[in-house]
């Protein structure tokens, strides 16, 4: 087996190749139902559904010859081995339900109801749901941001340290690195630390899948000696959307536990066209990866020169260079007016928040798409008049946060269990009230702004005057609550004191 | 809104003829990637990665205009409310994780920790996980075996009233129907009396997705009066792998909640290519799905004829004639055996267990399967000689699994929980045995011979030696045994007696 070989991707094609007659599941047999609707009166829906065609051909079942996810002996256990190789990990799983279940799988696989695990504020929620479906306990460590940008999220050794000292029995720590604004913490040093505590280190590096590739970018959480990486092989590699991988090294995890908890929460029918995309994207990582980065980096650098010194918007720095964190430096547009402009004129972005938008390229970039971006916000320069406009007003948007997220000291242990999502089916315990009624109460559900779904709020902690009017702000600007109580951010649900 | 729409596929298209720029995940933008491997030395990988090619341009995320599958209020809602009005349900929940995540969110959606549910004994695994992640109980119904058989799993309302009567604290009934071999229960009158206690019946319609479509199909369990329904739109309809359906009707069900326990263990990138392909399988249910049906099922009843009145073959009867259940009436070939013949001759089976192999044909299925299928049995009855074997000598091997299924009455509540996979984790608890030291011991393991993934034994069941006889069987005929300790089931974990 060599790297050059694409085994599962292969296997797909030769099971192709024989022109197989199906009597199995899945019921489209490899698209075939299409042949039923062609030349039909409804040509307008067959040419829609046409899109489809080629990839069923591979969306197939765990027939002879195909190996089985869940139990992998053949063609996937292959693959897996690659990729391991590739990653430099010890096991890699293929994931088809996204970061979110190896996310999970990791906190079941080390938590037991009650059992206490610390964790960085800014953990996915996927993270607090695996914490609710465990049972078990987490201190959060305090917030550490950077007052100039109010992106990074630094985590210190000497919290962590203390943490560590005033919980020995915590199990694993839990961090995410990079953040979703490209920023990263010094996993090198805070690996070693968590080690002399011989408990394993967790990191979600959902958006770090490329990290290691180039030597532009940060160093991989497994060459920084994490124990357990997640990786989002879809956001920042190729693969195809909730394709993403779990790579385990050393022995502080039990394998034969991750690969359970995985086959719990996993469909026992996983789609072969994305672990195929999982093969395929470690296959151009080995062949490809060091030559596109390249490309790519040098394009976003002479446009970050271009936006610094001609433009009238700004760039906060950060650590991954793919990761564009732009921001309009007059005040005059938000973070979302600025994603509508450039919306308006077919640029889509992958995320904004009150002050700025994020621009997200990758390996698959081009030029072409740098010299739009260029051409827009020229554009949008002049057709809002930027220059006419006061530099630096929008600073007050992002005091309040800044404010609320540095008065977050090392939180006492929050113990989450499943029916926190429930306190709206116990009108004895809980009560909806108005946001701005709510300061010094105590919330009964989880508050999480969406993109980047990030917890500002969990049930259990006090409501502060600076988070309402930081839930205001984020709701006025267009955010979107996820499993919020009520999703307008009008209201929240919080525990009676009786 | 209506039938004739397809909003979500739609809304894909629109967006794609766009020509939109991305900066935004997934990485692979629409494919770009492609174009920078074509015209390298790797034209041999080219040409494989490209059977990603079209359909990688609606592979996107929730950017503006297409919605979010957690907090529904767009394209996504309008497709799953054309779902629910098509199938006849309440609420109609997408579900990218199959119908695994349908059935574990049921549960938690019902169950709290040490809540009680009644379950028949033949669910799919799934539901164990669920019950293992809410800390729940399960007392199994009496499994009902119809003796000519071995395939109907009954369930008799006099034992569901029985357990109703003696656990009147459960919260739900949940099962399975129909079963993996198209047999169906009389689920209208279980849904009747299971209201009479005003508890929810949950309904794993895995393999029933067509139900209902035409006269000659069963009702489906909505049309039963089930509250909640799981449904593999990817099993009998034409969606893509992973793409199923969570319906719910009444008011005996939080679809709150339920939203709830989705949103914790669905990827929050959620695949837009499977959601669209439940949109595309709603459509032509509503437009072709009665047509299409009729065609398939004469092909396929005159098939049993021809089986029945002109070869070696028999075939069992069932109620879901999209499910064929052939057995070498000879007793010359096991079903795995029958199973290979007919693979080396390029027709794939749904699957084999000792005596059967289970033939699947789909509304897409064509005349000229069925002519393949003809053309094949007939060689390989000629190649195996089959008429020169002893009929019925294979009864032998069935009897077995027969005898342990009836002795199986209502058992006591089975409590569930997370640390249930660990055994192997505690030496001072468990020890590994090989199996024929087993019986009469207490099993630290699920044994789940696979497929069809239904469990034999429970963590805490006691192993009688007709389990043991039954599992050396199984992998002596070469059944999977996914997450046993010793998935060559030579071996068993057992507690210890102290």
């Amino acid at each position: 087996m060599r790297q050059s070989d694409l085994p599962l991707l292969e296997a797909l094609h030769r099971y192709k190749g024989q022109a197989p007659s199906s009597y199995h599941v899945p019921g489209h047999k490899s698209g075939v139902f299409l042949s039923k609707l062609e030349g039909t009166s409804d040509s307008v829906v067959y040419d829609k559904a046409l899109i489809f065609k080629t990839l069923l051909n591979i969306d197939i079942t765990e027939i002879t010859g195909l190996d089985d996810l869940h139990e992998p002996s053949g063609v996937i256990a292959e693959a897996q081995a690659l990729a391991a190789d590739c990653f430099g990990a010890d096991h890699t799983f293929f994931l088809v339900n996204g970061s979110t279940v190896g996310n999970l799988s990791l906190i079941l696989t080390v938590c037991e109801p009650g059992d206490l695990i610390i964790l960085s504020r800014n953990v996915h929620k996927s993270v607090i749901h695996g914490l609710m479906l465990a049972g078990a306990k987490a201190v959060f460590l305090p917030a550490n941001v950077d007052a100039s940008t109010g992106f990074s999220y630094e985590v210190y050794s000497q919290h962590l340290k203390e943490a560590l000292e005033q919980y020995p029995q915590a199990k694993a720590v839990f961090l995410t690195n990079p953040n979703y604004y490209g920023l990263t913490i010094d996993l090198e040093s805070i690996a070693q630390l968590v080690h002399e505590y011989n408990i394993p280190l967790l990191v979600d590096e959902a958006h770090g899948a490329h990290f290691g590739i180039h030597p532009k970018l940060p160093k991989s959480a497994l060459a920084c000696g994490a124990d357990g990486v997640v990786q989002s092989t879809h956001k920042m590699l190729t693969a195809m959307t909730m394709g993403s991988m779990l790579h385990i090294q050393g022995a502080r995890l039990d394998v034969t536990l991750v690969k359970q908890r995985l086959s719990m929460l996993q469909s026992s029918s996983p789609s072969y066209p994305i672990m195929a995309s999982l093969d395929l994207a470690r296959w151009l990582i080995i062949h490809y990866g060091y030559a596109w980065a390249e490309d790519v980096i040098n394009e976003i650098e002479a446009f970050k020169i271009w936006v610094k010194d001609e433009t009238h918007f700004g760039i906060w720095d950060n650590d991954d260079p793919f990761k564009i964190m732009m921001f309009d430096r007059t005040g005059s547009l938000s973070g979302y007016e600025l994603q509508q402009a450039l919306e308006a004129r077919g640029c889509y972005i992958e995320m904004a928040d009150p002050e700025n938008t994020l621009i997200l390229l990758s390996l698959a970039s081009t030029k072409q798409d740098i010299e739009k971006l260029v051409e827009n916000l020229k554009e949008i320069q002049l057709v809002f008049r930027l220059k006419e406009q006061e530099i630096e007003a929008h600073f007050t948007n992002k005091v309040s946060r800044l404010e609320y997220i540095k008065q977050l000291k090392l939180s006492k242990p929050v113990h989450f269990h499943l029916s926190q999502w429930k306190g709206h089916k116990n009108p004895d315990q809980t009560t909806l009230v108005l946001l701005e009624n709510a300061i010094g109460e105590c919330s009964a559900e989880m508050i999480i702004p969406y993109p980047p779904g990030i917890p500002v709020l969990l049930s259990g902690e006090t409501i502060t005057k600076e988070i309402v009017v930081y839930l205001k702000k984020c709701a006025d600007m267009g955010a979107r609550f996820q499993d919020a109580y009520d999703s307008s951010m009008q209201s929240v649900l919080i525990y009676k004191s009786n």
